[in-house]
C-alpha cells in the first residue's frame, strides 16, 4: 500500500482549519529565510549483501520469531491481538508463525507517508526515494565552548529548536534535541511539543516516555491542524525504541498504540550496541534488529493497520574493553547499510544513522565518526534520518558548535544526493572549448554562468591561506562554529503562528501542568 | 592483457639477487609489527552514473581529444611518436582520431600489476579489487603541536617513512612524504629514494621531477632488487601529473618515459581543481579528466607498450569566493566515484582520492573533510590511494598527527572493505539462542569466541567515561595522536636490509651527488 505521492516542493493549499486572511499576513511576515526540501536520492543505492545474504538474514529473522519469541512486557492487549492473528502467546513471550509478521505489514503498512507541518512547505515525505534531516535526540547535557558541559535547560531545548529552524538542511525539527532536565519528568513534554509548534514551523516528534504523553502530544497537534485533519493525516512521527534484545516494553507499546489509533507514525527501532544487546557480528545483528522490527512494526498494524510505521536501527558496538559504546566504525556502518536493503524489501520507510560519535568535544575524533555514520546513512538510502546534527559523547550531550558543524555536512549531503548533471551546461563542453589548453576556467563564460551554484559553500570551512588564517587568530573549526550559533541564534525570528492557535495550546499547557502535582519519574 | 594474478598474501620467493643466509638472517631479525595485506574488496562498487550517463562522458572526452586536442610541450619524442601512431599533429598540439588513445591503451596497458617491495610479504597489487594505501605526497611544510607549521626537512622525511612502515594499513612507503627543503633540489631525491628503502620495506615512489631523477631511481632499484628482476617485474609506481587543462609537459612525460622503458609504473593524473583548472561541473571535469588520462596513459604505451600506466585524478574544487582550493565537498566526490567507472571501462587500475583537507589544523574540519573524501576512495574502488594519511592545508603541510589519526581510518576502510561475514559464526543464531530477550551478550560464549577480532580497535578514539576522560585531561583527539606519533618513533625498528645492497646504495648516492654542485633548480 502506498499513499498518494506529492511533488516535491509543492506546497500543499486549502488544509488548514483556519482561515485565509491568516494565512496571508502569516505569508508576509514569514522571515526570509533559506530552506531546502527535502532530499529526492538520485544516485544509486548502496548495498553490501546479495541476494543470497538477503535471503540468509531474513530466514534467520523467522528463526529468531518463531524459535526464540519475542518479550511484550507490561502490554497485555498486545498479547490478545497477537493471540487473535494467531502466534503463540506464552505468558509475556510470543512466537510467530513463519512468515506471518511479515504479512501483517505488507498488508497494511504504508510505503511512504507524507508527515505535515503547519507550514505547509516544510511538509516531508518519508519513504521511497526521500530522505529527511532531523536533529539529534535524547541527550541530558548540552556542550559548548563557553560553558563546557553541562545538564540542558528548556531555554536550551528552545536554542535547538531554533538552530533546526534556521539550518536550511535540516528539513524536521526532531523531538527531544535535548532533555529540559530544569523541568518536572512528567510535564516537559508539553513545553518540548509547544516549543517545537511556537519556535519552528517544521514537522516534529511527539512524547513516548509515557501513553498519556502521547495522547497530549496528539492532543496539541489537533489544536494546530484541526480534528479532522488528523483523521486521514500524518503530523507527528515518534521514536519507539526496543528493549534489544527482544523485548518490547509497556511504556513504548502503549505510547505507539496510541500515535498508531490516531494515524500518526512510529520509528520501531532496536537500539543496538552490538557486543552488548546484540551479537558481536553484523550478520547476527542483523537478523535479530529484522526480528525484532518485524514484530514490532506488525504490532503497530495490529493496533491500527495503515498507521505509518519505520524500519529503524539504532546501529553501533561497544569496545570490547571497556564496554564503552564505540561510534563511526566499520562494523556499524555495514549493519546499517543492509538493514536498509531489508527495510527495502519489507516495504516500508527506513531510518538509521545520523552524525553519531563517542567523543565529548566536536574535535577531530567527533568528526570522523559522524561522517563515517552520515555519509554511509545517505548512501543506505535512508528515510528518516535522526541525530542529523548536534550528537555528541555517545548521546549524553548535544553540542552547540557540533551541531552547525553537523548541519553544514547535511548541506554537502543535499548536494551529493543529486548526483551529476548531465544537462548541456553541466556537460560544458562550451566551456572547454572555449579555455583550451594551457590556460584557465576562472573568468571563462560558462563559470560566470554558474557561479552563484557551482560549488556548495561550507559555512565552517576555512579555506583561506595559511597567512590569512594566522592574521584571524588560528580559529579551529570549533571556534569558528562558536560564532555562528551565536549569530544564528541572535538572528533568529519566529516564523508567524496563529495567535489563536498560540493561545490554544498555551491554554492547553496550562491546564495539562495544573492536573497534576510536579513528579520526576 | 593482464599481468598473472598473485593471490593475497603469499610471499613471493626465490627472487632476491642476494642469498639466502642474508634472507634468514634478516628474517630472524625482522621487527614484530602488525601488517595488513592490502585490500581485496569484498564489498560492492559504489558508482554514480548509469551507462548512458557514461556513453556521454565518453564521447564528450573523444570530442575534446579531436576537436581541441591536447598539448605536449618539450617533448618532442612524443610528438614523434603520434605523428607515427595516425594522430594529427600541429606545432605541440596534438589532435587524436576518434578512439585512437583508447585502443593503444586497451592493447598493451596490463589491466593490474603486481609492484613488488624489497619485503615480498609487503608487494601490493595494483588493479582489479585490490586497494593500496600511501601516505601524503608532496607537502613542502610540517605540521605537528610541539612546533606547529615549519619547512619540512630529511629528518621529517624519515619520520614519516618510519611512520608508515608502523601503520598495519599503509600498505606503501608513498613517495614525497614531504619535501626535505633543507636538501638541495637537485640530489634531495637521493635521499629520498634511499630513506624509503633504508627506512622501510613497502614498496615507494619515485623521483619525478627530472628525467635523470628518475633514471637515479630506476638505478637504485636495480642495486636493491637487481637489474635482470627489473626487466620483467615493476618496482616503483610513479606520479605523473597533468598540467591540467589539457597540458602535458616536458618534465613529466621525461619521467614516464624513463620509468616505462624500464617496466616501471606512471600514475597519470589530472591535477583538477574544478574551477579553475576544469569547469566547474561534474559532468565537464570528467569529459576533459578522461581526454588528459587517454591522452598520457596512451603515451605511455608509445613510449614502451606493456608499461604499467594507471588512471589517475586529483579532483577537488576552489571556492567561488576566493579561488582557494576546497576538499571533501560533494563535487569531488561524485567526480571520483565517476572516474572509476570510467577507469573500469577503460581497463587500467585507478587512482584517486586519500585523507585530503583544507583545514590548516587537525580538527574537526579536517576529520569531516578527510572521511568524506577517504570513504567515498574505497567505494570508487580505486586501486592505488595516494594522500592516504597526513595530508593538511590543500597539501602544504604533512601532519605528523593528522598522518596518525587517517591512519586509523585506513583500518576501519580495511574492516569495512571485507563487508559481511556470512559464516555460520557470523549469522551467530547460536548466540541470539543461547542469550534470548531480556538479557544480553557481554558474556556469552560466542562473544567471547570472537572477543579478540570482533570490532575493530581505533587507536585514535576516546571511548571512555565523561568522568574518565575528564581526569585523564580532557584530551582532544589531535592531542593523543601527539603521543602517538611520538611512541611510535620511539619504538621504531628498522628493518632488516643486506649491508652490501646499504653500502651498494650509499656507495651511488655519494657518487651522484660528488658528480654535479648543489643547485635548487
Amino acid at each position: 500500500m502506498t499513499v498518494s505521492d506529492r511533488a516535491e516542493g509543492t506546497p500543499e493549499t486549502g488544509r488548514r482549519t483556519r482561515g485565509g486572511a491568516d494565512a496571508r499576513r502569516a505569508l508576509r511576515q514569514k522571515p526570509k529565510i533559506v530552506q531546502n526540501p527535502y532530499i529526492v536520492r538520485k544516485i544509486p543505492l548502496v548495498t553490501v549483501l546479495d541476494e543470497e545474504g538477503l535471503t540468509v538474514i531474513e530466514n534467520n529473522a523467522d528463526t529468531i520469531l518463531q524459535e526464540v519469541g519475542i518479550e511484550f512486557r507490561d502490554e497485555p492487549e498486545a498479547l490478545e491481538l497477537w493471540k487473535k492473528a494467531g502466534a503463540d502467546v506464552k505468558g509475556t513471550r510470543i512466537r510467530f508463525p513463519k512468515g506471518l509478521p511479515r504479512s501483517i505489514i505488507q498488508k497494511s503498512a504504508p510505503k511512504e507517508y507524507i508527515q505535515h507541518a503547519r507550514n505547509a512547505e516544510r511538509s516531508v515525505r518519508i519513504g521511497g526515494d526521500a530522505t529527511v534531516f532531523a536533529p539529534v535526540y535524547g541527550p541530558p547535557f548540552i556542550r559548548n565552548l563557553d560553558d563546557g558541559r553541562r545538564y540542558a535547560t528548556i531555554e536550551d531545548f528552545r536554542n535547538f529548536v531554533k538552530l533546526a529552524y534556521m539550518s536550511p538542511s535540516i528539513h524536521h525539527s526532531g523531538g527531544t534535541v535535548c532533555e529540559p532536565v530544569d523541568l518536572p519528568v512528567n510535564k516537559r513534554h508539553l513545553d518540548m511539543v509547544y516549543s517545537h509548534i511556537k519556535y519552528s514551523d517544521k514537522p516534529f516528534m511527539g512524547s513516548v516516555t509515557a501513553p498519556e504523553r502521547a495522547a497530549d502530544t496528539v492532543e496539541m497537534a489537533k489544536i494546530v491542524f484541526g480534528e479532522k485533519f488528523l483523521e486521514t493525516n500524518t503530523v507527528i512521527t515518534s521514536l519507539i525504541n526496543a528493549n534489544s534484545p527482544m523485548v518490547w516494553d509497556g511504556t513504548m507499546l502503549g505510547a505507539m498504540k496510541v500515535y498508531a489509533r490516531a494515524n500518526q507514525a512510529s520509528i520501531t527501532t532496536p537500539f543496538i550496541l552490538a557486543g552488548a544487546m546484540s551479537p558481536v557480528t553484523a550478520a547476527g545483528t542483523l537478523a535479530q534488529v529484522l526480528a525484532e522490527v518485524l514484530s514490532g512494526a506488525a504490532t503497530c498494524q495490529l493496533y491500527k493497520a495503515g498507521a505509518p510505521v519505520i524500519f529503524g536501527v539504532f546501529a553501533s558496538s561497544i569496545s570490547m574493553q571497556s564496554g564503552a559504546p564505540t561510534f563511526g566504525t566499520p562494523e556499524p556502518t555495514l549493519v546499517s547499510l543492509a538493514a536498509g536493503q531489508l527495510a527495502r524489501r519489507l516495504g516500508i520507510p527506513y531510518r538509521t544513522g545520523g552524525s553519531l560519535c563517542a567523543s565529548k568535544v566536536p574535535d577531530a575524533q567527533a568528526a570522523y565518526e559522524s561522517a563515517q555514520t552520515l555519509l554511509p546513512t545517505l548512501q543506505a538510502g535512508t528515510n528518516f534520518v535522526l541525530h542529523g546534527a548536534g550528537w555528541l559523547e555517545g548521546g549524553l550531550a548535544s553540542g552547540y558548535e557540533k551541531f552547525v558543524m553537523d548541519a553544514d555536512q547535511l548541506g554537502m549531503m543535499q548536494v551529493l544526493a543529486k548526483g551529476i548533471d548531465l544537462t548541456e551546461n553541466g556537460q560544458a563542453l562550451s566551456a572547454i572549448r572555449e579555455v583550451g589548453p594551457g590556460s584557465h576556467y576562472l573568468g571563462c563564460s560558462h563559470t560566470q554562468a554558474n557561479f552563484e551554484t557551482a560549488f556548495y559553500r561550507s559555512s565552517i570551512a576555512d579555506n583561506n591561506s595559511f597567512e590569512q588564517w594566522l592574521a584571524e587568530g588560528e580559529q579551529d573549526a570549533a571556534q569558528r562554529a562558536n560564532k555562528i550559533w551565536k549569530r544564528m541564534l541572535n538572528e533568529y525570528e519566529a516564523p508567524p503562528l496563529d495567535p489563536a492557535i498560540d493561545e490554544a495550546l498555551q491554554a492547553f499547557v496550562a491546564q495539562r501542568k495544573a492536573a497534576a502535582p510536579d513528579s520526576n519519574v
